[in-house]
């Protein structure tokens, strides 16, 4: 029912493969519950799997750090739980029909169950470190939430928009997705005696980690067929969502171009534009190279942040994450 | 802007008034933000209003527990973000299009917006909380949350069942409002040395007036007409939500009149059927009266807890409190 999902995640994973499992089972525990609907979307949600990548990171960190309790299993668990209820009201949010290759919840079980399983969802992830009872984490990653809630309506705020500008972009990939891959790597460090300075490297290891996979993510919406990523490719900009290679091309493109784009993002729709004419704008300017660029760009600065750390099988696996989300494929 | 509500509840309102500004400027600073979409929706908000009634208590209990600082402020401010992020998610759920008189966020803004905007609002509370440093009153109110959620969730397993009975009634009752009424009632017991026994007793007050409230909550969906309700009466049944009134009433009812009451309730609509028949049914039956009976037993049952606690003008207004929640009509 748990299957690791064949990632490329084998190659960093089997130094914390017992402690992934401990996290599986934490997260079938969390839908434990005497009311029905509660394990019905749980199991629905638990055989979808999920590539577990902020528990492996934060389990990786934990033992480059010499950490040797459970509670990094708890928060690593934690951290999956909140990037979980996050996926469950962006569900709601992109009206997406398809998550992981499989119906959404809200497809399934409509939007009102959908919205109260993201808030036990998030509830959950609170109850659960309020367990734990280290307040400086809690602080942490309550203000991640905050920020990534932030994001997400600074996302909406600025949809259809087809003049957003790079900072803006950046903005809000920081809030959406790499703060919370910052708290996931950081979070050990207040497990353990840890020298001063080493969260903040953590953090910024994580974060850039985190730009760089969404960087990458957006990416593959342009070069990903459906069957492959499991969500219909172009996706991005039909939800109006500008993303990266676009923002990069559009200063180039002609007035044309432009009023393509502009139609799609704004319409939410391909209309009488196809999805190979956006694809030939973005290639024309050479802007999916220049994103992976970029992105490598971001990978070099996570690699960066972990130099001052103990060298060890974990700190490699680390570095080796950065090939990983690099070269991923789905 | 934040003009309060003649709601009668002038009458133990004066002793906190002054706090219950307080409050309002807290909430007004939540909404305060550089993200201009989180500004526009909390302006709406907080010209809404609302009764803040769990706030007055919270502030009424610190002051007849003698408790001087301020940090009932920020909880009485916590426990209306919660309450508030619970309705906000509601307006989703009920896909109501009129809360409070006014258009409610989800009307306006769509769905995407008010799940974020509820996100929000739980993430503050419990930032908020989390700055104040009490680990016992977060855990407090992380697990008043989690009932809630959980009690949102029962309530949607059970929508348009016509055979709801009394102890699955009173079990969402208690999770989906008295919960929160307990949490705020006994929260400033952990403010102050209190004996013990207080802080149950004082969640027992809370409770069991929250279970009052909900009960007059549901009568008035039956008596009270649109304009003074500011939502359409009789619109439990027509959303396929069985209340106190008509699960007195079925048991008795003819098979022509429980056909009628499970048909609405599983289409979610009057149809052929009208308002006034129903009414006719838990008229017939003697439900209404019935109901504001049990409502009366639950305001005594709180009126009881509140027996071992010092007399004061707080607590007369208290006990005051009571009256208030039976004979209010909107």
């Amino acid at each position: 029912m748990t299957e690791r999902p064949s990632s490329g995640a084998e190659h960093f994973l089997p130094l914390v493969a017992p402690k992934l499992e401990l996290v599986e089972e934490e997260l079938r525990r969390t839908f434990r519950s005497s009311i029905r609907t509660i394990n019905e979307v749980g199991a629905h949600m638990l055989e979808g799997g999920g590539k577990r990548l902020r528990p492996a990171l934060l389990l990786l960190v934990a033992d480059m750090l010499g950490y040797r309790g459970q509670k990094d299993v708890s928060y690593a668990t934690i951290v999956e739980l909140i990037h979980t209820a996050t996926l469950v009201h962006d569900d709601i949010i992109d009206e997406a029909a398809i998550r992981r290759g499989r119906t959404s919840i809200n497809y399934r079980w409509g939007n009102h169950l959908t919205v109260l399983i993201g808030d036990l969802l998030y509830t959950k992830a609170m109850d659960r470190a309020l367990e734990e009872g280290s307040l400086e984490i809690l602080q942490l990653l309550s203000s991640v939430t905050l920020r990534m809630t932030e994001g997400e309506i600074l996302g909406l705020e600025q949809n259809g928009r087809a003049d957003l500008s790079l900072d803006e972009y950046f903005e809000i990939v920081g809030r959406k997705t790499a703060a919370l891959f910052g708290a996931s790597c950081s979070i050990p460090a207040y497990l353990v005696e840890s020298p001063e300075g080493w969260s903040k490297a953590l953090f910024d290891y994580g974060f850039n980690l985190g730009v760089c996979f969404q960087l990458i993510d957006d990416l593959l919406d342009y070069t990903s067929s459906s069957e492959v990523l499991g969500k219909p490719a172009l996706s991005d900009l039909k939800e109006g969502k500008l993303t990266l290679p676009l923002i990069l091309a559009l200063p180039k493109a002609s007035e044309a171009e432009k009023t393509i784009i502009q139609r799609v993002a704004a319409d939410h729709s391909f209309g009488k534009t196809k999805p190979p004419e956006v694809l030939a704008i973005v290639e024309k300017y050479d802007a999916l190279e220049q994103s992976r660029e970029i992105a490598r760009e971001y990978a070099a600065r996570a690699g960066a942040a972990l130099m001052g750390l103990p060298d060890s099988p974990s700190r490699q696996a680390l570095e080796f994450a950065l090939d990983f989300v690099i070269s991923r494929n789905h």
